[in-house]
């Protein structure tokens, strides 16, 4: 692949010979430290305790992991097949079970093994370094999809961390944002600051000043004077699962965002890969919103400042209806407004589970 | 006044004897203390600092102030006039100029000491009591007409904080959700946690804990999902000033939370006192939004989390048009949807400046 561009410098996760390394988000921003990792167990450890976060970059972690242990076989004088394999695959898999692009990543890993490839190792490590590649590409095209959206001089809100810190590269509703900037059309981003984990503040704001990208923080409830003020055309935002009739599950907070754009008549751009569409969904009422722990609402960096007794209500996604979208991205295409027609026409029937 | 009731025991403003005890509300709700006040110094700085705050509360705590200083005065034999007591009335009003009521309160020490009573000492101190009593009462008032508003077994939502602390005692909006309470309406209060501040999470969650009215802490950024959810069917808010068509300044996030809820089919209900409505402001747009520093969105506590070199837009207000206002709530009475004719008729033509 190309080297990096301009506002475009970082990538979390590097494989060179028999060592992954990975940037650890825990201790960003105020380190910036890599976790060398070589054995598929450290990857497993990586990944669960998130060092590495994001769906993609989850996934090509996951099929480095494979490639490692298919080494340690391999230096061991033992073929690397899929029976050996396959107890490192369920590892890997069971790190972060609701990872969409965990089990896919290794179910392409599989696919290659159940081909009986010659040289396994030779032919996992292709396939591995095939899916960071394409994911980094399938970033940069739907970053020109979304950036040809916009209009000259816009503002652009975002919201979580859809950057490169979440990929092999670039981002999605991120690398829209840079492609934007790169193209000289996004002249100033807003991050909301994304609590209760503070992707936004902590991740986000660190891609953005890291590669001299015009941003500023605002409080997530800023959102809508910051649209009352005319400061933003957009609102750009990735996915972590999207319904056949274009309902988006992605980060709380995100459905709130698309109701004051509707509101102030601001744009809302989902961007995502296509793996990211669940035809066998038929739309957000299905998608089951996971509630966490109300202790993650109860302070910042360890530090509690609720008093003991105290109860929370934690819900880590929401879901916004199709009709508060009006552009969605992926590599595929853009669809303006989808509805399950145009998700039928551009991704086809729903197929039997 | 009344000893406290069920489900409203916190006061944090007690004037007993020669001591004004104010309960520290950077302390909360690590730790329950009282900072004793011995003069009008000690009242200007506590004010200053931040030990007190919530506008009604600080006008109180003012007006002891000046009463501490007639006690000086009068125990080393010179009458505490208006002219002796100048310098102290100045001093106490420079302590936070920006609070409504501090310069209110203070307004009507003048108003005595201009009637020149014989006995000045016991006159402010009558009139310090008076504006401590009244508060109270006001609150307990507006929680009476608000509270009538709720159906029965009603999910109430709430930002910033509003209650005992930042009055005389009871609140303003979280009054009329105590009285709900109370009155066995409301059976589950959210409160928002107020970025960047976290008076929600800090100060609201400890009085409702402490009060043992059932509530959960809630992300800003969940209150869309929240409402989506049907858990509420009101808002319920403060107000820092209502211009003379019903638009109202208040904690930021305020306006975000009015679209949500007018998206949703959920009430809204502004509740403040009379003193904050202000007839010579015509509308909104002439309400100035202070812009604060970009620190206090850096962190929590002391513990930075944003990368160095980053900026930040935080507002500290924002501006709900009186269009989203179900219900304004003041000790006079409540008016459903404001507009400027029923503001004028509520409140009187404006007086020149």
């Amino acid at each position: 692949m190309s080297a990096t561009l301009p506002h475009d410098s970082i990538r979390a996760v590097h494989f060179e010979g028999d060592v992954l390394r990975l940037l650890d988000q825990r201790r960003l921003p105020h380190e910036e430290i890599y976790i060398d990792c070589r054995s598929a167990a450290d990857v497993t450890r990586a990944i669960r305790d998130l060092a590495v976060r994001g769906a993609p970059a989850i996934g090509i972690a996951a099929a480095w992991g494979v490639v490692l242990e298919a080494q340690r076989l391999a230096a061991s004088g033992t073929p690397p097949d899929a029976a050996r394999l396959e107890p490192t695959l369920a590892q890997l898999n069971a790190a972060r079970p609701t990872a969409v692009n965990l089990a896919w990543a290794l179910a392409r890993l599989r696919g290659v093994l159940a081909r009986g490839p010659a040289d396994a190792l030779a032919a996992l490590t292709q396939e591995a370094r095939a899916i960071q590649d394409e994911d980094l590409a399938a970033n940069r095209h739907m970053g020109e999809l979304g950036a040809a959206l916009f209009g000259d001089g816009v503002g652009v809100l975002t919201h979580c961390n859809t950057g490169s810190l979440a990929t092999a590269g670039f981002g999605t509703a991120l690398g829209v944002i840079r492609a934007g900037h790169i193209a000289g059309k996004v002249k100033q981003v807003y991050a909301g600051e994304t609590r209760p984990w503070q992707q936004g503040a902590r991740l986000t704001m660190w891609e953005l000043v890291r590669d001299r990208i015009p941003a500023k923080l605002v409080a997530d409830s800023a959102a809508s004077h910051l649209m009352k003020s005319g400061a933003v055309q957009w609102v750009v935002v990735g996915a972590d699962r999207i319904a056949a009739n274009g309902d988006t599950a992605n980060k709380i907070g995100t459905y709130q965002l698309a109701i004051a754009a509707r509101h102030h008549g601001v744009k809302f751009m989902v961007v995502a890969p296509f793996s990211t569409v669940d035809m066998a969904t038929p739309d957000g009422a299905a998608i089951e919103i996971e509630l966490r722990n109300p202790e993650e609402l109860f302070g910042i960096g360890g530090q509690r400042n609720v008093v003991e007794g105290a109860d929370a209500w934690n819900p880590v996604f929401d879901v916004t209806p199709a009709s508060l979208i009006d552009a969605l991205v992926t590599e595929r295409g853009v669809i303006e407004r989808p509805d399950a027609a145009k998700m039928r026409a551009a991704f086809g029937e729903p197929q039997p589970a």
